[in-house]
């Protein structure tokens, strides 16, 4: 049974708690969130009620739709593990003997689809970090799967544990990071036999929010369950009903399903856990070069993957993923955050909300560093995947250079610009009180508001303070040293570091994690071939 | 009589020439900006058909509304001129004798406003430099009246004529700038007296596109309208058929309308050419804390305003403008581009539908520099006028410190996130042949796009080629010098003035025009007090 209760919270429907707000004494950009006295933040649900954007007509996303599904049907997809296309013919689809091909009729993939639930709760081992995942829900996920790491001191250089567990320990630093998204960076000095088992127990231990698996063989999988039961403190059929871990399964575009993605549909959908298909399909290298195409294609490969975890389990929490952007057709360089994949995120949208399953999109750019680019190509991200109703959100905060590194300083903007489109969601306050008419006939014509009682009743929660704007006049800004948004990342990335506090864990808990582990790491953990 | 004539054009509707890419030689990042043979680009006219989306309910709505002409009805507005109540007092208003108070009845305000031409043309000199405002349409006008001027090289310095004209220049050199908005730089080194007469000469001669007149007394306006008239060659009885200039009347908040203010109103509708009320209601100064108050505030005093243009002339053309923000209640320094910034525009862009009136808006940020947060502030700015359904967008390039500075830098920076709006707003390409089925055939599983005819065929046209954004790999970055947009922006500023050219102009309208300024300029410019 998968968990498809929906519970929506708005914001405007939390209660309110006293507000504590943190600030450093005369410290311009520091880290003034507000925050509520237990210690989380209004920015734990978030609610996206805004009418959705579309850049489909009605008969243009029924033309996408059945474009991807003539796909599926005349040319199908390579599924690269037996036991998977043997799955797929028992439930009826059309399996080439002897070849990796198999086709689906579109009566059978829709068949599937509609056995997906539209919305889900994915367990956190802290109940307040619980993320509500499909309808105008809205969850953040940090950066995931950088091989590089970069901070101004110490440029850019490939991932380690020490690096993995500072961009863990700000993933727990913030609440509008709902969950971590993957290994933020890979971290290259622990073995790839037990990698998964050192960065998992990290994940459980430095924080205390839902996380990912990598499905790079059956029993990483299997691991990954264990110790996202242990760190519940669950039982395995207590876990069967709640789905407390998630997986990214990319198609191996075009058209491909490759063996290890095939193998953790079917360890995490048989047990009722996330799977996210997404297809990473970019326009002009792995898909057709208009985004139309791109587009098409990634639906026929989504649906595929969606399909086959219904195969698996009937009713197991799944997600649309949609990553179509487009190539720089002077290089083949990927390029993100362009009007292109603007366009692709919203059609996406309009493609899941159509077969009633929660959307997965990213917050992308594709700059080398911290400058304007990196904020423009991700605001424009974060414009679309709003506008166009993203549910699920990888890649949230640290995401820079197209993926390739995740960037301390690009964390922390991200953090700020990720809070300021929860704040625009935020409902407007209207209330006769809010209208104001009884402060405007106070100080009338001529006069201004700076001490009306009106004012001083609210301004010090009036408006969101951001971490990373400076808003001082130019001559005290100068006098500070002229800082630039990347100056004031910098200090704030390292300021939150040395504030990080461990969340409370089971000590019961800690030794059945630490022990499972060790008997891993004494077996071996994964054979690995290098 | 207005001209209502609204002839929306449609990106889509528009016939399409061979396009000539402009590149230089290795230039990365240099413009490539698609231009049509004919030298003018699909930036032209742009059509806004995105659905808009909304901060208020309908209720909501009506709430702001309806406590904004309880406003005009019980405090009312000080008008400080004569001439004006007089007006407002044969109109039906409530003028009280020996003050400066004016209240308006709600009918009085509906009555008014319901004979505001709902879209209009705003006429060039150059007829395809036209531009539409209302409905769907969206026009971009650049920075206006900065008293600071900065380039990396120059830094940041009080304006003058020189840099004046090289903004100027800019503007006419980018078609995604539709018109000026505004002297870009106040250049302070040509006297009071004279200045207006010297810069509205350099908008027609170097400019082909529509400009705008600052109200600063009768006899500034009315030499204005002579030169515009004069720029476009016709008569005084076409241009009244015709608008070809335009002012922006700001409200001095709360709720006064200044006495050049009203003069110009009065000069300009008479003449049936286009006014711009916007009130400048920054929340926690001169307008109430709440962004719901301050939209109250706005309203009110736009309602004003619009409904005094139209009691110098029914139908005389006039925008809706919303410039509400809020203030860092810490400094009380203006924000821009925040969560409550969006909230206004978008609010704003629902009164001013409610009311069927053009609306006005702004790309606003406060940085000091060109940095990351200069991009999401303007991104943010850009998020919700789009999403709002701003028509008319002052400050669109060039815009940077609040208002303070004109950067020749962000101008570029500006002009290449306004093309991606643009792209962005451009129709998705759904025909079969852009579905791709017959691509993704020829391809298959497991194969790339890099090569096939599909492929090749569109290319070189496929995606938006940005002005800035630096896609290079890590390494290739490295060894360029790892440039920022900053880098970027300040070699294409220099680069597009090296490459200025002035637009054609009759020599007897340059005769016309310099014997004009000749004429005026011995009378002595417009008498100045200091």
């Amino acid at each position: 049974m998968s968990d498809n209760e929906f519970s929506a919270m708005p914001l405007v429907d939390q209660p309110e708690a006293p507000v504590e707000r943190r600030r450093r004494a005369g410290g311009r950009g520091a880290d003034r969130t507000a925050r509520r006295s237990t210690g989380h933040s209004k920015y734990l649900n978030l609610v996206n009620t805004m009418t959705k954007s579309t850049v489909l007509s009605e008969d243009a996303l029924e033309a996408i739709h059945d474009a991807s599904l003539t796909i599926l049907e005349e040319i199908g997809m390579d599924v690269i593990l037996p036991e998977a296309r043997q799955r797929m013919k028992a439930a009826g689809a059309d399996v080439t003997e002897g070849t990796d091909r198999v086709r689906f009729d579109r009566g059978l993939i829709m068949e599937m689809i509609a056995s997906v639930p539209p919305a889900f709760t994915l367990h956190a081992r802290n109940p307040i970090r619980n993320v509500q995942i499909g309808g105008n829900n809205l969850v953040f996920a940090q950066i995931a799967s950088a091989p590089f790491v970069a901070d101004r001191e110490g440029g850019r250089r490939a991932g380690n544990q020490e690096d993995f567990r500072k961009l863990v320990k700000l993933a727990q630093s913030y609440d509008i990071i709902h969950t971590t998204g993957g290994y933020p960076v890979e971290p290259i000095d622990i073995h790839a036999s037990v990698r998964h088992l050192d960065c998992l127990s990290d994940m459980v231990k430095l924080t205390d929010k839902a996380f990912h698996c990598y499905s790079l063989g059956q029993q990483r999988n299997i691991d990954a369950l264990e110790i996202a039961r242990i760190g519940r403190g669950i039982s395995a059929e207590q876990m069967e009903q709640e789905p407390s871990l998630f997986t990214i399964i990319n198609t191996s575009s075009p058209l491909r399903l490759d063996g290890p993605m095939l193998q953790g549909i079917i360890e995490m959908s048989s047990r009722n856990q996330v799977v996210v298909v997404t297809p990473f399909t970019l326009a002009g290298a792995m898909a057709p070069v208009t985004i139309a195409g791109a587009v098409v294609q990634q639906n026929a490969e989504a649906l595929a993957g969606i399909a086959f975890t219904q195969m698996v389990r009937k009713g197991a929490p799944v997600l649309y993923g949609g990553f179509t952007s487009n190539v720089d057709m002077k290089t083949g360089a990927p390029a993100f955050g362009t009007p292109e994949y603007m366009k692709a995120v919203i059609a996406g949208g309009q493609l899941a909300r159509k077969y009633n399953i929660p959307y997965r999109t990213s917050n992308t750019n594709a700059s080398n560093t911290l400058d304007a680019q990196a904020a423009y190509e991700s605001g424009f991200s974060l414009w679309a995947l709003t506008q166009g109703g993203g549910n699920f959100i990888m890649h949230s905060a640290g995401w820079s250079e197209g993926g390739l590194t995740a960037s301390f300083e690009k964390f922390i903007l991200d953090v700020d610009m990720l809070q300021m489109v929860a704040e625009f969601l935020t409902p407007l306050d209207v209330s006769q009180d809010a209208l104001g008419l009884d402060a405007v006939r106070d100080v009338g014509p001529g006069g201004h508001y700076f001490g009306t009682a009106h004012t001083l009743a609210r301004y010090e929660t009036a408006f969101y303070s951001p971490i990373l704007s400076d808003w001082r006049n130019f001559e005290t800004w100068t006098e500070a040293g002229r800082p630039t948004t990347y100056d004031h990342a910098n200090r704030v990335f390292k300021d939150k570091l040395n504030e990080y506090e461990k969340p409370p864990l089971d000590l019961a808990i800690e030794v059945e994690l630490d022990d499972f582990v060790a008997r891993r790491k004494r077996e071996g953990g994964v054979a690995t071939d290098f």
